[in-house]
């Protein structure tokens, strides 16, 4: 196991209802003036973000409201953000959405106390502070609620980067499960896929001896397994709902990966794909993560087996451990077919013929490799794509 | 699924020779002057706390020594300590041990800013403030480091008591594994069985539908099932080590026990034979648990059933689920065994005839029953420690 730090200081306040503290929770942690950050009609149809307000007018807290954010969100709204926390001296962001609201609001945050351009950080800057961030989640799939990490596409190029820092982790996310239960499910689905995903990228790591950390691994992805379904099959089935927030934020909040070196390179890859298409993450992931593990099956067959026996429930051969470990990746498939994902390019709307474009922009920021678990070249990236067409 | 608040703000500071950055993380924390809180002569014949206190100084910053600490400790050592706090304007307490020296030193920083007597939060009064408490770990078993919760023993009437809040939370907890490679063999299966009792604890539950719980226990009981032997065999495999530390974290700082009622009865049940024959906690614990267990499995056969298949490995009898049960329970008290720890009266020196004492002494503070899962009156508990015999 490696050295590593853990830290996750986010309130998280959980369960029905709870979103009426947020007035309550935004005073705890020393907000006077709040944006109020969000997407589109859903908050304003559903009376969330009225509550809300009502919520900061009770405890005599001023705001301004920013909508708009849009699924892989943009620079835009971001720098439009950043300049009405200048303007109006705000000291607080309160994001009431998913991990597309909360990734803009983080960067909003992170902008409003620099004197540059916030998309530096997004280009490796070291970030030192930021406004505190708080959420009200009504997704669960990203885990940006307990992370401190934010992805932003920026309109210039259409590039899709990610940073990370503690100063990004909120001040405390509201979790209520009821408010995903009107979801569509491709929605509910697409956010079981991500949060898989971000198992999956800590899962395959070259460290050894991480047994408490794969088997928490195992556990989130169990609990995916058999809880996304039924929020699917019964939308308003709370408990389903409930298992899945927490797992979302357990996924992403790192307690499942410290300690051990994490690959993150079916992120990069699919970060190309919801920029380039404007498709959701999720169904983005879907389809990459399934041609990644065939291409780098074969530098640890072992660990696919572990995954495929102890989450798949696959049968160990113990004579030909790959076709344990190509079963588990088969099941993975299965299972994402089953909950109504796409697995291959087409599902997306994605060609083959973009690929050399994916790849040149993937590889755009001057890096020669991407991932750890198999350091990947450009031509290992194509033949990736490739297998997902 | 019930409504909760989850808080662990603290940072977990984790690998080798991480204890150096003792002085750089108190003086994050805001700490100027000192006590440090330690046991017995292990740490200073190890260096540690040498080690602990030219870090401070490194960084100016001034310190007061407490020693003394016992397993089991005690309320005379804890008003020792506040006193000195008092007197010597002490602002930051740091405990280097393991759970009973944070223990005491929780009780020291909660102490400090109250003018009435410690024991009163011990005795069910709300806490409002402690002072910053850190940690420098040397076992894997309390979970304390990461809890908001301490244990005391209060020597008029050897009065075992707990209390809990988020003052108590440590500001930085720094866990070196290779501190307790050197743990005699005894001591480490205390530990091991103190995590395990602390993740059944929170696993027995009346909560239904709380699968990824469920799944984050189950998870880290399989990995101490696999590390505590390794260690046992080789004590300087540091992995192992490594492991089980972070799985005694995660077993206690509650992320695997939110939204869900949690029991706690055995603790109160095995307090009483830790302050009654100032036995280890542990060993305490591996006599209890089993016959807590066969007393109160018929209450929800089904979740002792799948608690036997997926981390003992017990093969599901469908036709009679309670043969299921009782197997996993048989396969518990066979790992107590095989890691050295006592599984009855007996191995604890402790008497049979003692058994109303224990009981009346349980149930001294008005109490009329004990427990969430199943509710114990005095007559269960009474039988209880009677199948321990």
């Amino acid at each position: 196991m490696n050295n590593f730090n853990f830290y996750s200081p986010t309130l998280f306040v959980f369960g029905k209802e709870r979103e009426n503290e947020a007035g309550k929770l935004v005073k705890r942690f020393g907000g006077t003036k709040v944006l109020i950050h969000f997407g589109g009609g859903s908050v304003i149809k559903s009376g969330l973000l009225d509550r809300v307000k009502q919520s900061l007018t009770a405890e005599d807290i001023s705001f301004v409201e920013l909508g708009g954010v849009m699924p892989n969100p943009r620079s835009g709204l971001v720098y439009t953000g950043i300049e009405i926390c200048k303007r109006e001296k705000i000291d607080f962001v309160l994001a009431v959405g998913g991990g597309s609201v909360i990734d803009s609001s983080k960067a909003i945050a992170l902008g409003a106390l620099y004197d540059g351009d916030f998309w530096d950080f997004y280009q490796g800057k070291a970030m030192t502070k930021a406004l505190p961030v708080a959420t009200i989640l009504t997704i669960s799939a990203a885990g940006s609620e307990g992370s401190g990490n934010s992805v932003i596409t920026h309109e210039n190029g259409m590039l899709k980067r990610g940073c990370g820092g503690d100063a990004l982790r909120p001040v405390f996310s509201v979790l209520n499960p009821e408010l995903t239960c009107t979801l569509p499910a491709y929605q509910t689905a697409c956010g079981a896929t991500d949060m898989i995903a971000h198992v999956m990228e800590r899962y395959f790591t070259n460290t050894q001896e991480v047994e408490i950390t794969d088997r928490l691994c195992e556990g989130i992805l169990l609990t995916i397994i058999k809880e996304a379904p039924k929020a699917l099959v019964n939308p308003a089935d709370y408990d389903a709902r409930a298992n899945l927030m927490w797992a979302g934020m357990v996924a992403h909040n790192d307690v499942c990966g410290v300690g051990r070196e994490q690959d993150w390179s079916t992120h990069g890859l699919e970060h190309e794909l919801s920029a380039f298409y404007d498709v959701a993450h999720g169904a983005g992931l879907a389809v990459m993560f399934p041609a990644w593990m065939k291409y780098v099956m074969n530098h640890d067959v072992m660990r696919f087996a572990q995954m495929a026996v102890r989450v798949w429930g696959c049968e160990m051969d113990f004579q030909q451990p790959e076709k344990t470990a190509l079963q588990g990746i088969y099941k993975l498939e299965q299972f994402l077919i089953s909950i109504g994902m796409p697995v291959r390019f087409s599902g997306l709307g994605a060609k083959a013929e973009d690929i050399p474009t994916l790849v040149k922009t993937l590889f755009s920021s001057g890096a020669a490799t991407l991932g750890n678990f198999v350091k990947l070249n450009a031509d290992d990236a194509r033949k990736i794509y490739e297998l997902a067409v």
